[in-house]
């Protein structure tokens, strides 16, 4: 019998405000961060589990103290019966009913019970020597919806009707099985389209996005319409009439100027407009859909927790739900809200970049064509250029395609090295930065300084 | 000129749970904590401001370390400039792009916005010689409409809108204040109703809260549908027809067993139902709403910020607004959720208990009555007989109404001691106790020995 015997937590940043990388309208000047746990056994395999909250600088300390946290919830515990019941172990963090008040469900708590039931799904995977898709994509329907809490979600799906969703897949999940290794699974590229860059950027980076093989790319807006519209339109003219350009708002409208905004880009024909408001307005966000159709709706990757998502599709709010791997509580809740998605007929296209995002979510929309919707018809994950040499098995692209991961486990594993190095404060990537780059305060004229730059 | 020169932050835990005040359905075992906040600054006055987050627990030093992450947008700032403009102030924290992303605008980091937003309240209103309800209650409709962002809110309600509803409200603020002052606030309890107490204690409580003038009790509901029945029938029988009895769910219902238990209910005339479902459900709200009426649905407590409170108004998902002084982000969100409750004419009666929940909300609620809603008809802010006597300016009640604070403040002050003994873990009210109390594990061993004894 083995027991969790290492639960460590690591504060890791990377300086990517310098180079205005990841600059959205809500978002100047992220520095993308990771507060990583490492799980451990005493068992003879010697394996560890990887899992990760994503961040964007300041506060990475507070998401890695929600983490240790919940050290008490896994030190000490058996291995095999922790790691057996996964529908079990996910309720033992969510029920903690003094820690549940942290939210509930929500926010930074939440984040940190989603690092550590995704390292447990990596240490999971690569005991069972698979990759987190395949390991996914090979459970029964029972073992699936056993994973699920239907707390809050009855009203919308069931038990029940989970299981009739996964039975009828289930027949064609070896043929998928075979296309994704064939042919991988569809990407979308942002990596034109922030904010900070130039137009001539802009142009450059999209032209080249066509000519690696995607079929759509994504564009920053929000901050300015005319400026936007300018953007578009470049845009439109490097990629053509034939490859989809969805555009990023990050929230920063209300419901009215969301219409008015949307309405202005509408004439360059974006694929679809992702989070016009706020995440948490599920209503707000139906009010535009239906006052901005046919132009499709996304949102997602700041959205809390399944009951939201579950409203957002009661409710018409979206024609794409973007699901993040990292911001509701791991696999087993994302496994909730694939199965509402598909309940409701929505495609999910999962939200990704940051730091190992990519890594880690694609393995969620492969399990998703594998087991759950069983297509990839108007289904991409988006991919950015950023940092992927950190993981110790980083995506692979080809012709604008997710390769489907070979190594077990979820690829969230930051390599040695790179966690030593971008170890906040102390690493060497933040030796000789002024403290002041992920501490509030002189923040402005840094950026100012930068922008100039 | 005078500036921050102190932000000190105090994980204080009292420990209830040993007396199993305040169990409920969702919570069998709260340690009322807050992670607490001093300010000061180098002015001659010697004033501090004080503020706090509250949580039941385990988690308490999560919320510290976040409110400690909010340091540098404090300490060196300009008081008077801070204190003068509190809207840009309160813009200030919500607009830190980077702690942004760890909520935005919910859980744990929204928390800690309060504590800092409060901890200035009360400061602003030490220096103004003024109890905070008063100071609030002086202020201009421009002013206050100056506190609030709109930001999300406006295709709910517009400043033009906001402006307007102050200004209807202000011929009568003078002989308001003076009712206030004559009569109070009504107050009701929750006292007699907790999940944990005998059927004997809890008719015995009942029957001394209508002795002492409470118009209105609270019962905890949702654990067992035969027991709430039977505590509902022992509870009407003891305050006879014309006492108001809310009941309280804590979340524990989806919507379908929602509707059901409060159909059992409903012979024995529940005045509310709070919390039938998740916080963060407006759709299931309003889906249960419409399935009980005419029994009303409350809610409030644990919803996060602003733009759920939007949604539920908008949604039709409640007849009575709680709104919390500590979860949404301080005096300056509380004033837009006032707004709009007074926009859609639903009252506000405010979540209290825990630890010095009932100090700081009173105060919102006589601003409301003297500037918003104008009105105490069937307004009521909860009481319970818990730990004021660790505060400075504890509430003073009489007749089962709240005396009008007097005192220069937002009454959120602990006293030194009581602060000291507190300290988790190292006060004295901690020491003896055995670790696992408030560390995961061996805690349902614990809570069983208290059951049965």
């Amino acid at each position: 019998m083995a027991t969790f015997t290492r639960f460590e937590t690591f504060d890791v940043r990377f300086p990517t405000s310098r180079e205005l990388d990841g600059s959205d309208a809500m978002n100047p000047d992220p520095d993308y961060s990771a507060a990583y746990l490492v799980i451990g056994t005493d068992a003879d395999d010697g394996l560890t589990g990887h899992g990760f909250a994503f961040t964007i600088g300041r506060g990475n300390d507070v998401q890695v103290a929600a983490i240790d946290a919940l050290a008490g919830h896994v030190l000490g515990r058996d291995v095999e019966q922790a790691l057996g019941d996964m529908g079990a172990t996910w309720k033992s963090f969510i029920d903690d009913s003094q820690l549940r008040w942290l939210g509930p469900e929500k926010g930074v708590m939440h984040m940190a019970i989603s690092a550590v039931v995704n390292a447990l799904w990596d240490l999971k995977a690569k005991r069972a020597g698979l990759p987190l898709w395949d390991l996914l994509g090979r459970m029964s329907p029972e073992e699936l919806v056993a994973l699920v809490d239907f707390r809050y979600l009855t009203d919308a799906l069931t038990p029940t009707q989970a299981l009739e969703l996964l039975r009828a897949a289930e027949p064609g999940r070896a043929q998928r099985r075979q296309e994704l290794l064939d042919g991988g699974f569809p990407a979308y590229t942002t990596t034109p389209g922030w904010l900070g860059y130039s137009d001539d950027k802009l142009v450059r980076l999209a032209e080249q996005a066509v000519a690696e093989g995607f079929g759509q790319i994504k564009l920053k807006v929000g901050a300015d319409v005319h400026d936007d519209v300018r953007r578009m339109r470049l845009a439109r003219a490097a990629v053509g009439p034939d490859v989809r350009i969805a555009v990023d708002a990050n929230q920063r409208w209300d419901v009215a100027p969301a219409v008015e905004w949307i309405t202005a880009l509408a004439p360059y024909d974006p694929w679809w407009v992702e989070e016009p408001t706020s995440p948490d307005d599920v209503l707000g966000h139906a009010a535009i859909r239906r006052a901005v159709a046919p132009v499709k709706i996304a949102t997602g990757e700041h959205v809390q927790n399944r009951i939201v998502f579950k409203q957002l599709l009661q409710a018409g709010s979206l024609d794409v739900l973007q699901i993040d791997a990292a911001r509701v509580a791991g696999v087993n809740e994302n496994v909730a809200i694939l199965l509402l998605a598909a309940k409701f007929g929505v495609p999910v296209c999962p939200h990704a970049g940051g730091v190992g995002l990519c890594e880690l979510v694609q393995h969620l929309s492969m399990f998703d064509f594998v087991a759950v919707a069983g297509s990839r018809k108007d289904r991409v994950v988006e991919y950015v250029d950023h940092l992927h040499e950190h993981f110790v098995d980083p995506v692979r692209l080809e012709g604008g395609n997710y390769l489907p991961p070979t190594a077990p486990g979820s690829s969230a594993e930051i390599r040695p090295e790179s966690l030593q190095h971008h170890l906040f404060p102390a690493g060497a990537a933040w030796s000789g930065v002024p403290s002041a780059r992920s501490a509030a305060g002189g923040l402005e004229e840094l950026v100012d300084e930068q922008v100039a730059g």
